[in-house]
């Protein structure tokens, strides 16, 4: 039998796993931050639950069996789903509910590279009230955790389902229409403006359609420009008006909260039409990462209800830490990290020394970044040495017979070569003491 | 559609996963102060993998199917198999290897109560050396989880895979009993001295072999008298005399590292009994928790050469979170945590200075339990003070119009019932200051 992983999936070998890990962990802080609270949710659900969520194409994507008692079963395929069956089955629940859920997905998509069939969603929703605080939240949340993953460069682009469908309505282009029409907008900034004009008259638009439509590209200015431009593209339509104006009370209450938010009105964004009914917003890296948007979300005020017989708002927005961690390993290069900051070496004779200071190590170091390894047999020094080498770890220390009736020990940094004699008293502190490694 | 979850499988809900997740990250915590890195292996291995590992009646709980391309695929079952398989496909890994992956694994077993389908494994081992030190390691790992889980009272009882083989030898009990003869042994803390005789003379021991088994009860002392006990009930084995050897050694380096480790030798402690190969520990708690072992493990030297052509040896050792914390929370009843320490008001009119004042708190609080929510709407003050309350926040500021022009805010702690007025630039300094809610 040969030892292999199912195509599509992935190990992530330590080194990778350390830097996914902090990565997680800071996201799940932005998110506490904001009051936002741990949900758990089964990997498997019925497949009942999951079905007519996600349009033909994505339910082929469905990891779906029968279970061993013939239940028709389903791995989740996003946590947004299972999300609104946790509210459907909790209908005391108060609001404001906000909830955070950092977890895996199952999709059986065709592998390419960063893409995986079993990857990480990091999501936030904050359920139950409809107002511009929430939404803002959700882009204060994105600026948060864009801050705290140290991406120096970033733009968040928003806009608004009813602006997008006040637009079209506006311009006499038919319900039939507008998914293809908004399918071909999303892609403003990657066609040229010719080739976006005639794709629209290739979807039976007059040529005045056609030229309202690629205005949309010529918006510029600041903010409160390009929500003038915006509205008078869509002159007369009171639903675009409307959003126009929630727009505005979002882009205040960001302003308000983090004045160098790289946040812009962008009224071709249209992404997840089936789904959401009000804010949309993506999140884009400087184009040498290679990826699309990294986080995005939006105000989706019907899906829930669904569930739970009620009307429920909700606004959320999720990471995809998968492909954000893929296009910085590609940019950027990997570095060693460990979770070691000391090994003990073990020489014959010595165990029992060795394993004793390397206790007494553990509990005098502070937690975080300073595990303490005791190398757990007596090989040859040098062999000990490489291995410390090779896993980046700072300090070796060696406790030898006669340093030990001493109660002294040899302390080697790695990083600059020095060796010095020191008393176990003062190991910890001369190891603290250091420049990491 | 009726929203439910499958039979099996739960929700952890935001309070009890806020519990959980401290756990985790306790354990997490030391795991790694021992160098012990992340891994991250997939959920789905093909069924081949796991396929002949886990006898007939764990193949029986493996969530087995045909994916879409016709792959024959299932759920993990446990951490180690895909351990072995990641082992087997990095061959030029060096040893030691220390690793360790809390992750859930699912097995279709009969619900019963502290029993679920889907559960969490937090597994370290220790991989490529056969040494007293990575035996004791996993020792002093299992003290260090439960001290940072703040159990105060536990027992870890160990054993020798070895002794019991030699003793049973050393009887004339043939291959064919031991498996049965062990079970027999596993009860003698929980069945009277009388019964586990009348079970050993049904298996057709005679009176001889049944005192000498039953005598594995009678062993008490300290550790010397304990194993110089154990040696005298397996005299003339010499499998037994090594493993009493090794495990002397064992506990002579736990107790160097940590005196007061509650460690004991219990030789009729069995466990896993076609996967193990050496030493073998498990760890009780009081009766009060009513639960079996909670972390346990032992050495494994054949199971990963079978998934790489080469011999590697193995010791490892396994938390069982969930079972865990449905004792805790059996016997201590459930606390309401939340990640939220402060939340501002929004009130009519005032929406910007309430954004403004929330996000300023954000940056200023420490990270780590210091959540500021902003309420989302200009629900009436009660109502905010209300949800407030029921979700156990501790500090509720309002910025009034008035207020706001001066730069100042009401601060109410809700612990002690006082509010006072502040200005903006000592709020953060107010709420760091006073006692936690």
């Amino acid at each position: 039998m040969k030892p292999q992983v199912l195509k599509g999936f992935r190990d992530y070998a330590p080194e990778e796993m350390m830097a996914r890990q902090l990565m997680l962990d800071k996201v799940r802080a932005v998110f506490e931050s904001f009051g936002y609270m741990p949900l758990h949710t089964p990997a498997l659900e019925y497949s009942e639950i999951l079905l007519g969520k996600y349009g033909d194409e994505g339910e082929k994507l469905l990891y779906r069996f029968l279970d061993n008692g013939g239940r028709d079963v389903a791995l989740r395929y996003d946590l947004t789903v299972p999300l609104a069956r946790f509210v459907g089955m909790n209908p005391t629940m108060r609001w404001p509910f906000r909830r955070y859920q950092i977890a895996p997905v199952w999709r059986a998509e065709r592998p390419q590279r960063g893409r995986f069939r079993e990857f990480y969603q990091c999501d936030a929703d904050l359920i139950g009230i409809d107002s511009p605080q929430a939404d803002a939240e959700c882009i204060l949340i994105d600026c948060g955790v864009m801050a705290a993953l140290e991406m120096e460069e970033f733009t968040i682009q928003i806009n608004h389902r009813g602006y997008l469908d006040g637009l079209l309505e506006a311009q006499g282009i038919g319900p039939t229409q507008v998914v293809p029409v908004m399918r071909v907008l999303d892609k403003v900034d990657k066609v040229s403006r010719d080739s976006m004009r005639e794709m629209l008259a290739q979807l039976g638009l007059g040529s005045g359609q056609v030229d309202v439509l690629a205005a949309l590209g010529d918006i510029t200015g600041d903010h409160a420009a390009r929500l003038r431009g915006g509205l008078e593209l869509a002159a007369g339509s009171d639903k675009a008006r409307l959003a126009v104006e929630r727009l505005e009370q979002v882009l205040a209450l960001v302003e308000a909260s983090a004045a160098d938010a790289p946040v812009q009105f962008a009224p071709s964004v249209a992404r997840g039409l089936d789904y959401y009914t009000g804010i949309v917003y993506e999140t884009f890296l400087p184009a040498r990462y290679g990826v699309g948007s990294v986080m995005s979300g939006g105000r989706y005020n019907n899906l829930l209800g669904s569930m739970a017989n009620r009307e429920i708002p909700a606004v959320g927005i999720s990471l995809g830490i998968d492909r954000l961690l893929s296009a910085l390993a590609s940019s950027e290069g990997g570095q060693t990290a460990t979770v070691t900051r000391v090994m003990v070496c073990t020489m014959a004779g010595n165990e029992i020394d060795a394993a004793r200071v390397a206790a007494r190590l553990r509990q005098e170091l502070p937690a975080g970044g300073n595990g303490v390894e005791l190398y757990p047999t007596d090989d040859k020094i040098k062999k000990q040495f490489d291995y410390a080498n090779k896993r980046g770890i700072g300090f070796v220390v060696m406790v030898g017979a006669e340093e030990a009736a001493q109660k002294k020990v040899a302390l080697k940094n790695f990083e600059t070569g020095e060796q010095v004699v020191v008393s176990e008293d003062e190991l910890a502190t001369r190891i603290i003491g250091s420049q990491p490694a």
